[in-house]
């Protein structure tokens, strides 16, 4: 598209592509003829949030017309009673997503650079450019990040170094050993930013609670989100975690009303409800095994040693097509070309009805297109 | 504060100051050992949102783990039936903030400038720093926008002119034929925002509806909010009317997800709830004449020819001092030192008895320290 405006724009507007919108639901099950689509997209809890979340939200009904708190008082309180840091540590986002926006605005610019992995979640690279800065990406090994081959690629312009732990869409982990090592080694002008969205869903012993470290980096901020085993994917709220004067600097970029008033009050409850963290879990545990076991069953092959509430499956051909056929089988995934990886998809563990339903459906489409 | 992480942050960071929240209502009756405090602050609708918003917001509390719509499918469809304009036009914000906040992200940079009233809302200021672009300050004239001396400041490195309309925090407004002719001789590589955030509130017969304008100035942006007459400020929900070339570049540097799924909802319910609007401006209009003779009876004089869901008082004399005594009668308003207007407060139009609650104060305070 030649937009006669790009020429007034930011330098780095050019590298951007627009937010290509997927269709909601419902606009697409009306398109399909169909009312009993099954969303395994967006790695979303299947149990929704839980009911203190949920009571938490319907009270705020009555003060709709109230503007949010702009210093998230309550909600910084708690995050930071929760990992035993001060609240002056805690940055809040609308979605983690914010956040890592917001450490781009701050630590990056033209003529800087960032790192991160191929196959790593998508918005290092947006929020890169988006400031004008340079990514450098480093290739991956056995899917994950290559930490000595992110290593190579820091030099004296290097802003910032975008880890996930695990990784989307790859499902990929990090452990304690090498990521403390990358970290110690990291000089100390480079920000770290460990993305631990799944955090919750991580079972392994040597996997690393990194909110436990930054006594030991004062340039790591980690990340953490309410929209994945909380459930509150719909109210958009992340956080990011940091030295005090590393906070101070991500809150003069932030909007101040960026978390709005249910978003907030939802996440202290959701916080504070480990019942519904430990019951998602199991649920978790339980289709993971269960879907993985389904997929194998039909020779595919997955990402070895992967974590997360998701699945991504090596289809041996490309995925588009097949893609395809399950959204008209109702079935609707993630294809993942975007991420470097044209023959996988990604498929989030929904209710036990719905891992049948796709795993019904993709034996379906792969008998009718082999 | 000296943040020894400034010198790895983008040159224009030392140039902002982070948001210094104000406490919470909550935490402000713990204080002052009150419970029944009254809220003039923030420019909201007393009487809240409209019971189709509410019930618009409920219902989402079924579907909390979902995401939402990152395209806004629905609610970009409605504003655009509103206006009559093309759902092209329509660029979502996380509050009208982040539509001006997109805005800077495009059109501003370093070496650019932007223009902007003297006592105008103070986001034009810090988005405009926030991407290191210039800003050029004019001086108003009677409060209000001068918009030859705003003429007068543009030249090839102007990216942006900022228009509020009417204006935050003085209810000054600008005429039809002035704006159109200051648009008209604005260059074409001026990209001019009017922001109407009071727009609802403003029954001057001669005041404008530049939505109606764009088809006529490619370069204009028009902002409005959820956050005012429709009594949504705890959502969060703004949005952008532009050439759809223009959109598209914002939609560049949109978070796709920045407005929530219950803030979506609810403001496709309050924009259909004409009888909500209608019903809050016959409050506003009754409210704002009532307070205003209040106010000249204890001798204060106001900003002439305002407009909005406010006043802005001239209390002849330093009002800090002031609104600390008037928040130890618990009641709270905005003092605006940080526009250039150290001896006025702004006062929002509240309900009949937080009204009657303010001028009470008010007539005890200032002859408590007459």
């Amino acid at each position: 598209m030649n937009n006669p405006f790009l020429d007034r724009a930011a330098p780095q507007i050019a590298g951007l592509t627009p937010y290509v919108p997927g269709k909601p639901v419902t606009e697409l099950e009306r398109e399909l003829g169909i009312t009993d689509s099954v969303k395994l997209a967006s790695n979303e809890n299947p149990l929704g949030c839980g009911d203190a979340a949920r009571a938490a939200y319907l009270a705020e009904a009555e003060e709709l017309g109230r503007y949010p708190d702009g210093g998230g008082f309550a909600l910084r309180a708690a995050i930071a009673a929760h990992h035993g840091l001060a609240a002056e540590q805690v940055t809040l986002g609308n979605g983690s997503n914010d956040v890592l926006d917001q450490i781009a605005r701050v630590f990056l610019y033209p003529g800087g650079e960032s790192i991160f992995s191929e196959h790593a979640f998508a918005v290092y690279q947006i929020a890169t450019t988006a400031v004008g800065a340079t990514p450098r990406v480093a290739p991956a090994r056995d899917y994950g990040h290559d930490l000595e081959a992110m290593a190579a690629l820091v030099s004296e312009r290097t802003g910032v170094v975008w880890i996930a732990n695990p990784n989307n869409p790859t499902g990929t982990w990090i452990a304690a050993e090498p990521l403390r090592d990358f970290l110690s080694a990291l000089p100390e002008h480079c920000i770290a930013v460990v993305d631990e969205a799944y955090f919750e869903y991580v079972e392994e012993s040597e996997y690393p609670d990194t909110s436990t470290w930054l006594e030991h980096f004062p340039n790591l901020i980690v990340t953490r989100t309410f929209a994945k085993i909380h459930g509150l994917a719909a109210l958009r709220v992340g956080y990011g975690l940091s030295h005090p004067a590393v906070a101070e600097l991500l809150n003069r970029v932030r909007h101040p009303f960026n978390v709005n008033a249910p978003a907030q009050a939802a996440a202290v409850a959701a916080l504070a409800d480990r019942e519904h963290v430990r019951r998602s879990l199991a649920h978790n545990r339980a289709e993971l095994a269960r879907v993985r076991d389904g997929l194998r069953a039909l020779g595919l092959a997955l990402i070895p040693a992967s974590v997360g509430n998701f699945v991504t499956v090596d289809l041996g051909r490309l995925a588009g097509p097949i893609n395809q056929a399950l959204l008209g089988e109702g079935v609707i995934c993630r294809p993942v070309a975007n991420y470097g990886l044209p023959h996988h998809l990604r498929i989030s563990i929904g209710l036990a009805s719905e891992n049948d339903r796709l795993l019904a459906a993709l034996a379906a489409v792969l008998k009718r297109t082999a």
